[in-house]
């Protein structure tokens, strides 16, 4: 019934780039990659960007670098892939796993089969060879209510290391309560997945994939003792101080 | 393909209230009243919401006493509706017509036939016997390209006033420029809506209607010099700053 609408879009309009990207989230919407509650997401996302001037602050790269070092780092790394990473970034998701070679687990907060598949068809189309969360026979963390609580045995129920973008806050706690290094990408600095993450990096994930892939492929040349360095410089209340910090000066 | 996925709410969720309103909302998409862009300005909203901490300030109290003095001083209110306002406050922007005897006018942005009469039948449903927008004959108002230029000969193209909650800042410029005085309710004290109307009102639409309906009808009882009175001694700019410090304040 809303079809094409935001397609409509008038060239002169003065957000038009920023109504271009909102489309292609619309268009994962209708292939059903994408759930009512990750279009209002965006939505917010999209507020929080602005304050931030829709750019990556220096204090987001310095969170990017730590992700990197601490994805590099791990044992058994896993992307896990909701609705709005697939309906924006497939392709870096990809890229980003073949690189630290990580498992890729779709995980999702309002979960049915029909979106498991479209987004797993979604990840396929985009190069991945291997997605796990589909499985028949699925693994459960502590601390949330059973449906939410669904991991793969083979993906997340054994990392040590999940990089989870624009997660849900209950989610990150239990990801963190059952001991997994938790590294995500979030707008809002105060949002309760940003505060409770091991690393938080605020800005658009549009703009962090591209950059994480390059870090993570510069890191990759350093010794172990080098990224511990990197990690342990790192102090991630700090950095959403920083992040805090900026949308203020940005607002005033 | 997404149905029911945003009732399905955990109730131990920290955000339950904020995740039934938004139900609400997807509703109205699906059921034709909403457009893409409504949803995800519906997000936006939100996060603007959240910096306000989500209740009515003094700040905004003081622009709702001035929108209501500004609409009963108008010779020819008009209310504007959109898919947002249709959805989440129907039934209070028929009682607001009603006290301040105003038109009401459907006025989207990505509009279609099928959107129109969506909302008429929500407007109707809610009690409104006479709703403008879907005639054969439209006006035009200058300064937006033309589908997006057409307002309705008996209701904003002769009003002085209109109050145009949720507005494209593009439309809320030509308004101004066709002459109107805009009363607008926009989350957002930087958007160019908020900037460009004569009177904003930053807070939640949903807490705005029922203290509007409510100082128009103390107001009422006062004379035209005491509402002149509210109007010169109120501010536009002054307030869109004191809202802004709010949110900073709640951010630092």
């Amino acid at each position: 019934m809303n079809s094409k609408d935001s397609h409509d879009i008038p060239p002169d309009h003065p957000r038009y780039e920023s109504l271009k990207l909102r489309a292609k989230v619309v268009d994962a919407y209708k292939s059903g990659v994408l759930a009512d509650s990750g279009l209002i997401a965006y939505g917010r996302g999209e507020a929080f960007d602005y304050l931030l001037g829709e750019e990556t602050s220096s204090v987001a790269k310095k969170a990017i670098e730590t992700a990197a070092a601490t994805l590099l780092l791990a044992e058994n790394p896993v992307i896990s892939v909701n609705g709005n990473t697939a309906a924006l970034v497939p392709e870096k998701v990809v890229e980003l796993a073949s690189t630290l070679d990580a498992k890729i687990e779709i995980n999702l907060f309002y979960r049915t089969p029909e979106r498991v598949q479209a987004i797993k068809k979604v990840l396929n189309d985009a190069g991945a060879a291997e997605v796990l969360g589909d499985e028949d026979d699925p693994k459960h963390i502590t601390g949330l209510e059973s449906p939410r609580s669904r991991v793969s045995r083979e993906g997340i129920y054994r990392a040590d290391v999940v990089l989870v973008p624009l997660e849900d806050g209950d989610r990150a706690q239990a990801l963190v309560s059952n001991g997994k290094k938790v590294v995500t990408v979030d707008l809002n600095p105060l949002s309760r997945t940003a505060k409770t993450a091991t690393v938080t990096i605020v800005d658009n994930l549009v703009r962090v994939m591209p950059q994480l892939i390059q870090e993570v492929k510069r890191l990759q040349l350093m010794g172990t003792s080098t990224l511990q360095d990197i990690v342990d410089g790192f102090d991630n209340q700090q950095n959403l101080q920083d992040s805090l910090k900026l949308m203020l000066e940005s607002l005033s």
